[in-house]
Parts: C-alpha cells; sequence; structure tokens
C-alpha cells in the first residue's frame, strides 16, 4: 500500500512505499522529470539546464494514479509523471554510510578461498557475446579480475579479448608490451623473488584501469601468476587498526617512472582511495615506483609507514592470494584499481612469453550494463 | 649554514637549512635511500620493498660533509649519503595545508582577462619540438587550454596534435569523433542557445582527461569556442559560500549515458573532486548528463541543489570566459578534468567542420616534465 502526504511548505513531499517513508524535494523531481521536454526521448539525455528551472519550484499538487505519481509544480504550472518503482529505486531519504571503507553492491571481496572458483571464460563462447559473455564481465566486474581459455595462439590475440569489451588505452609502452624472457637458470635468483604483488602504473593519472596479460609460450617450469584482492586487503587492514586504514586513505603517496627517453610520469593520490562518502574506490600499491612520499607531516610520518608495512604484509600473506597458471591461448584480465598482480619464479629452463595490454573499466561496465539490459528488455517482450 | 642533530631514540634526525629546521624519519630516509641496492641506477625503480627493510630501523650516526648528509642505519649497518638539496626539495616537516580548494603551485586560474593572452602555439613549431613544444605544454599545463594554429587542413590533422605529446584514449565514439553540421537556418534556435559550458563524458570513469577540438571548415558565422576555467569557478564559489563548496566536495553526484545501442554508461563521483588533502584535483559538470543524485542525505539535498544552481551560474557569468574563433587548421586542446568548453550559436548560413578525440594528461606531463629535465640537463652540462 502506497501513500502520500505533501509538505504544507510545497518544498517536499513523503511516499510511504511497504511501510517506508521516503522524502522527495520539490527541485529534485523537477529536475529528474522524464517528460519529452526535458528529456531526450531518444537518448535520454537531459534537454535543459537547472537555470532553465525556477529557483523558487514548489511543489502545487501531487497525486497518487495507481502505480504513478503525478506532480503539479509552480510557478511552471507544469505536470509531470513518476513511476513509482522509478521513485522508490532512485530514493535518497536514507541514513549516509556510516564507516569508511564500503565497497559497491556490485562487488564481492575474496581471499584465498577462491582458489577453488576462479572465475573463467571460454575465448570461443565469450566471442559469440550472450549470456556467456554476459556471465564473464559480471565476474570481472564482481571480483575485479577473470581467465580466459581457449584462445588463438598468436601475436596480438590479447587485443580480441579487448575487443569484446572495450578498447586499449595506448601508453608509452605501446598499445602492447612483451613479457618475454628466456629463461636463463643464472639468472634464476633475479626472475622472480622478491617481486611483490602491485597495482601497475601508479606513477600514470589516470592509471589504466584494466590490464591484459596473454600467454604465448609457457614451456618454463613456474611463473604462475597470483593475484590479491586490494579492496579485502584494505578492508582487513581497517578491521585490524583502523588509524592504519586512515592515514594510508588520508594522505597523498607519490609515485614516478622516469626511466626511459622523453618520459618522466609522476602522481600524487593516496594508497587507498575513498570516494567522498567513504566508498572504496581505488588501491595504488608498488614499492617500485613510490617516491618519496612528502604529504604526510612529520607527526604521522612513523604511523604511515607502519600503516604502509602492515598493508604490505596482508598483501604477502598466502591466505589473500589467488594463484593460477597460464597455458598458451590463456589469459587473463585485472581491475588495476583494485586487484594486485605477481608473477611467481621460474624454477627451470624452457620460455615464456606474454604479451600485455591496458584498457579501461568504462568500456567493459558499459557493455556489460548493456548486455543486461537488452537481456532484460528481451525477457519483458 | 646547514646544522644537523640526531634525536637520542634514533628515529628522526633534524636537519637546519637556512634557519628552517626540518626533521627526517630514520625510516622514511632509509626507505628513500638512492644507493644502487635500494634504486636501479638505470631506471631508478626501487630494487627492494619495505619488507626488506627492518621495522626497527634505527639511525646510528649522522653526519655533514659539504652538501652531503651521511647517515647509518641499525640493525642493517648500512650507510647511505643524501644530498642536501635533495633533502630540502623534499622536506616534509611544514603544516598541512588548512584550506580545502587549493590548487597546485603549477596551475594559475583565470577569469575573462586571459582573453588577451590565449595560450597558442604554431603547428609548425611544435612539430620541431624543443622549446616551443615545451613553452606551449607548459602553458597547457598552467592554465588547462591552449590553441594552435597553422595546422594542415586535412581529415584526422588532430591525432598530429596528440602525437605531439601522448596517445589517443580511443571510447565508444571512435579514434575521433565528427562535429560536422551542415548550419540550417531553419534550426537556428537549437544549434547553440542553451548549450551551457560543460566538461565531456563524466559518465565515464576515468574520464578522458584531455580533449582536441580541430577545424577543418569554418564558414558559418558564430559557432565561437567559449572556455571557462572550472577550478577558478569552485574557487569562487568557496569564497562565496563554503557551504555550497563543500556539499558538491562531499558528496557524489551520478552521470549516465545510455544513447546508443551497446551502450550503457554511469558513473558515480562529486561535481568538486578533492584529494584527501583538499587539493582540487577535478570538476565534472553536464546538465545533459547527470542522473538522478542519490548520494547526497535529505536534509541535504536542498543546499545541494542550491549549490549546483550557484555554480552553473558563475559558469555562466561572462567574467569568467574567454572565447575565439578556430578558422580551418586551427585546434584548441583543454584538460577535460578543469576546463569546461561550449560552443556558441551559428549565426548564419555556410558550413562548419570539426572533429574531436580524446586523449590523457600523463602523457602530457610526463612529455612536458621530460623536455624541462632534458633542458636542465643541456644546461647544466
Amino acid at each position: 500500500m502506497t501513500s502520500l502526504t505533501l509538505d504544507p511548505s510545497g518544498q517536499f513531499l513523503t511516499l510511504t512505499i511497504g511501510g517506508e517513508a521516503l522524502r522527495f524535494h520539490a527541485i529534485w523531481l523537477r529536475d529528474n522529470a522524464g517528460d519529452p521536454e526535458t528529456r531526450a526521448a531518444g537518448n535520454g539525455q537531459r534537454l535543459i539546464a537547472l537555470r532553465d528551472i525556477p529557483a523558487d519550484t514548489k511543489i502545487d499538487q501531487a497525486a497518487l494514479d495507481g502505480e504513478q505519481l503525478n506532480v503539479s509544480f509552480a510557478p511552471e504550472g507544469k505536470t509531470v509523471g513518476y513511476d513509482l518503482s522509478w521513485l522508490a529505486a532512485h530514493a535518497y531519504d536514507r541514513p549516509a554510510p556510516a564507516a569508511r571503507g564500503w565497497t559497491a553492491p556490485e562487488i564481492e571481496t575474496w581471499d584465498a578461498d577462491l582458489m577453488d572458483a576462479v572465475p573463467c571464460g571460454d575465448f570461443n563462447a565469450l566471442s559469440h557475446g550472450g549470456a556467456a559473455l554476459t556471465d564473464w564481465l559480471g565476474a570481472v566486474t564482481r571480483y575485479g579480475f577473470g581467465k580466459i581459455t581457449n584462445g588463438p595462439v598468436e601475436d596480438g590475440a590479447l587485443f580480441r579479448v579487448v575487443d569484446l569489451f572495450g578498447f586499449i588505452r595506448e601508453t608509452n609502452y605501446g598499445r602492447k608490451f612483451e613479457v618475454r624472457t628466456q629463461v636463463n637458470p643464472s639468472n634464476l635468483a633475479f626472475t622472480g623473488l622478491g617481486l611483490q604483488a602491485h597495482t601497475d602504473n601508479p606513477y600514470r593519472d589516470p592509471v589504466p584501469t584494466l590490464q591484459v596479460l596473454y600467454c604465448l609460450e609457457s614451456t618454463a617450469a613456474g611463473g604462475e601468476n597470483m593475484v590479491v584482492d586490494g579492496f579485502a586487503a584494505a578492508q582487513r587492514l581497517r578491521a585490524e587498526n583502523e588509524q592504519y586504514f586512515n592515514v594510508l586513505a588520508d594522505h597523498c603517496a607519490k609515485f614516478e617512472y622516469s626511466g626511459e627517453a622523453g618520459v618522466c610520469l609522476t602522481s600524487r593520490r593516496p594508497m587507498i582511495e575513498l570516494a567522498p562518502d567513504g566508498e572504496l574506490v581505488g588501491v595504488r600499491f608498488n614499492n617500485r615506483s613510490l617516491a618519496a612520499v612528502t604529504d604526510v607531516p612529520f607527526d604521522q610520518m612513523a604511523t604511515y609507514y607502519a600503516a604502509y608495512r602492515r598493508l604490505g604484509e596482508i598483501i604477502d600473506d598466502a591466505s589473500m592470494e589467488v594463484s593460477f597458471r597460464l597455458n598458451p591461448g590463456e589469459a587473463f584480465i585485472v581491475d588495476n584499481t583494485r586487484v594486485l598482480h605477481a608473477r611467481k619464479a621460474y624454477s627451470g629452463a624452457g620460455t615464456r612469453w606474454f604479451q600485455g595490454c591496458y584498457a579501461d573499466k568504462d568500456g567493459l561496465r558499459s557493455t556489460y550494463d548493456a548486455l543486461r539490459r537488452d537481456s532484460a528488455l528481451e525477457a519483458a517482450q
């Protein structure tokens, strides 16, 4: 049962839906009107600016009509209908998040227990789109990484992975880069030992938000890929020591890479990035490219380093890690704003050839959401 | 005169340089050591992780030696030298910024007064690199936009602008998009009127951080391009009403575009984006793609809308605006995280053909900083 009351001021109305009282302001309702003079029917873009809506807009009348709410606005004398289901889905009369470090509802954090259920898609099935692609993109969205199997074993095949959902982010490393090592046993100590899990290119702003690593040759023993959920690590840090979490979220680190001619990349961003309301939106962690941190006050620096050390220990904890071995024609993708990756040491003779590239999350999320929208429309028809 | 004291705890030392006392922690000094076991001589990347440095690291001994500070660390028994000039440049023993909304030192905010000094580069001069390119990239960094003149009049010429400093950000709109309108006087009212200055693609995360708009035909009267410094607008909002600034910085807006098949782009980011320490790092403003804002609590929503309205009024204020007309072979670039742009109405018959593309700031800043570094190295030789 839905009921409606209009505040005498005309500034807001209250809808009571399923026992929950939801207030909506006059100006919010007017700005979010869906009539064809306010929103383009074709592309859904708003046709007017806020300056076109009178500042003294009030609700003159409001009435329920089945599953619709009709609202008349003064001084415009304009009446607009709203679906009650749309209003319920977009209600804002709710308490703000209390604690920092929460994650979006479409995200699920994980630890080593995910090893038995690594999200994986078959390249050929994914190439046909539909449910297989939707499911895989959903898993990548949820877990921040995913594997692909049965792909072609050919130079540049990784571009066909990105073609599934979006676009390459080209950088000074090229549209793709080679991770091709002729394993030399005398140098074994240097190939993997001491390579801590990290996010790529934190010295770039914006960072590349996705990375694809694609296996073309792998006859060397070892060399497994490993991933750690940076959001899970940050939340564990917070659970252990809120001060540690806060000091890393409240101060900017600095990152730098200038290891080749013509390149001098620097950034100033926190290791743990929060939205203004505390949503965990990014992790940057890379010991190799951390520059001198100069934006932490003296009286916070010892705590900052203790927190950075503890975050590293959590990231190094085997209970956080998921590892897998890629064979030729297999690849994985990581959300580089969230999931850290590393490569384990080689342990034998042979070759290992990977290609890597960067892409961005906006394309992946857009493709996923459009597939779900289209699927819901089909189901409704 | 530089003097040095070591705290008896061994936790920090104090350098007094030019009358300023600067404290440095043992762990910070050790982590930022530049010796070849800590940092790769070639690319400058750190070879060790924090886990390789003992948690109980202390300063055992410290001594000045000319322009160098030598520090011995326990328990490693390792001695490292630091240039005093490097330490002074990276000192962190300074008060944290007091007010929100400050901008980086390399940035200069502006208003309509900049009309007489629009940053401009000659395409041919820029193509030769060197001082002309350095100066232009510096101006774009400082002001967040810049013009180019004397470029080729040919399809795709805008890619040659991006080649000067970085890489295209390809999106669902392609590597470039056409802004080609056969002006139809009967539709004049719709071509420019009501098009408010905006940032592009706020529904994308990360947003494209640079945009290039390149003129290939322009025989129609009118159609001037207009830019507004979003950082100046945000700072003016703060000066007028701190509560307005805060409500836009402390809550996420939502943006959406789903106007074509296979595309459903959404983002949740604030209109005014600050770093954790209050640095102004981004502005998102676009009435056409603002979705229903649902992350502002009920008791803040009226203030939020009042603040959004006032920010729009400031952006619309002619005293904030710089406008210029582009002729074929001319282009402009904007920092899309900071500078809003708009196109004025056409006022006659004729054609107008622009091409647009996106790119990212990391490449531009890297090229600029590398040019300055190389130039400084040359000057020193």
